[in-house]
Formats: structure tokens, sequence, C-alpha cells
């Protein structure tokens, strides 16, 4: 799996072969053909490894308050350790997102990221509802569809443009100001 | 370009050859050389003539109210006509956002969308704060950056997940809810 992280980083995914991957490794192709048959393989076998760690490192640690857990999600979601290859890797993942429309595997494997995070937000935003810290005339689905929709945008925007465009900022205004019970106006 | 969408739309970015273009032109390859030097300065000509098109489209009529002139942008920005080639063309672009790392012109090209919608809500939002039609503590322009961000966002998971998982509603109930002056709480 770093042998993979590290020839998508290298060679992104459309140009990515089997040799690439072994080179990485350092064993041959053959050997590598031995645990996965394609590439497609591999690659679906990479997603669930990127999930595992997504799913390690994106979680509501249940202490603070519903605004201090709901940034940390966020914050999380946005900004992957490893900061040096992520750029590498994030535009990899947007050559295997245009894959998913022809691929159902793949289709399945990018929306489980999703549902995951939506599931995190949702709970932690249903918290802060229950308990007063958020307002209570916000549905924790929607909030929860827009801040994962948030995260794809940023990615996506820092993919194409190169920079963070003030995603982050916006996104901690958005929480702030208009979740937040009682958020004093400037 | 209208055999250059076409091309696109079939065969996406990554596999797409000058022949495939002049097929769907009907002409020969030798014809289309002679206007476009490479695939690439044919894609960048492409995406000035969908900007050209996108301006067109997705622009503030000024008339309305502001919240209506809000909805009816990102409506716009949301749902291109021609929605039955439209998949296939996000796709493609898709692919193409994922080259922009690597190519500047691309990027700068990318960017002028994300600038000129940027600026159309920019100005709404402003006007509404002015007008008292929306709350007088938002800030426009982070407020262009959120629902920006949120288009991108949306975009991203249509082509990743096939399909909208409620975000419209989502953006709409923000813009009705937290946006609106006054506006009543369910």
């Amino acid at each position: 799996m770093c042998a993979t992280y590290r020839a998508l980083c290298r060679h992104g995914y459309a140009d990515l072969t089997m040799q690439d991957i072994a080179d990485e490794w350092e064993k041959s192709k053959a050997a590598l053909h031995y645990h996965y048959d394609t590439k497609r393989g591999l690659l679906l076998a990479f997603l669930d490894h990127l999930f595992d760690s997504y799913t390690d490192r994106v979680t509501d640690s249940g202490s603070g308050t519903p605004r201090e857990r709901l940034h940390a999600l966020v914050a999380a979601a946005l900004d992957p350790p490893r900061a040096d290859a992520t750029r590498e890797l994030r535009t990899a993942l947007v050559e295997v997102k245009a894959q998913a429309p022809h691929d159902d595997a793949f289709r399945e494997r990018l929306a489980r990221f999703d549902r995951y995070l939506h599931e995190e937000i949702r709970s932690v935003v249903g918290d802060g509802v229950e308990s007063g810290a958020f307002r209570t005339d916000i549905d924790p689905d929607e909030t929860a569809t827009l801040l994962v929709t948030l995260v794809n945008g940023a990615h996506s925007r820092r993919v194409a443009l190169g920079d963070d465009a003030g995603v982050p900022a916006a996104i901690r205004s958005y929480v702030d100001e208009h979740l937040v019970a009682g958020a004093t106006t400037r």
C-alpha cells in the first residue's frame, strides 16, 4: 500500500502501471501480480486502505464542546497529514473520481468516505442542537450535507487552483456564525 | 468547438486524440491541425469557449429580490443546460482538473470560472445586505467563497456519486435560513 501511495504520487493514476508500483515496492512485477491481478484491483484495495486510515483520523473524539468537536472534525477532513505528499495524492484521487462514472466499484468506494463523514458530522450537530450549543432550528442532516459538500469542494478547488482560496476560514465562520446558538453579530 | 464537445463526451479527456475530434468534425486531421497545433491548444480554446457560454448563462439578471437573484444564480451554476450530455462533459472536466496542477494555463482557465461566479454572488449578496433583505452581519465575500465552494463540491460529488446527494436543497435552505433577514425558524 505504501508503494502504491508513492507510485500514485509520482505518476498519477492515468499513467500508472503495475511496473511503477512494483518498482516502488522494490520487488518484481510477478510478485505484485501474485497479490493483485490488475491495476484496478490494486487501486480498489488502496481505496480501502485509505478509507481505514481516514476513519482513524477523521473521527469525533467526543470531548470538548460540540462547536470544538465540529471544528476538529472538519479540520481533519480538510487537512490530511503528510502535507508534502498530499497535493500529488489529491490530484491522483481527482483522476480516480473521473473513473467513478464508468465503474460501480470505484463509485461505491468513493461514496463511503462521504457517507462516513456525513454520519460523524450529523451526530455532532445533533448533539449540539440537543444540548442547546447550536441553534435549535438547524437540521443536522442538511447541515452535514452542506459541510460534506464544502469539504469536497475545498479539495477540488485546492487541486484545480493550487491554494485553499480562503475556504477553511469561510467554513469556520459558517459554523461560528450560523450554527452556534446566540452567535454574536459583527 | 461543438466537435470538441462531442468528442470529449464520447471519449473523455485522457484518451482523447486529435483524430477523435477530427472525426466528430467530419473533416481531416490535417484540417484540424491547420487551426490547432496540439490537443492541449484545442482544449484551452475549448475552455475559453465554455467560459463564454458560462458567463452568458450564469449571470445576475438584476431583477427580483436579492434572495430570488441568488437562488437563480446558484441554480444556473449547478445545472447547466443540455443535461443529457453534461454527465459526460462534467466527467471530462474532472479529468481536465486533474491536469491543472501540472499546467499553469489549465489552472488559470479553471480559476476564471470560480472568480467570475464569486464576483456575481458577492455583488448580489452585497445588494441584499445593503437593502436589508439579507442579515446585516453577513460578509458578502465569505458568503461568496462558501457558495462557490458548494457549487464545486456539488459538481464533484455528482460526478463521483452519480447523484446530487440532496445538495441543491441544502444550499437553498442555507440561503433561506441563514442569509435572509428575519428568516423564520421551523
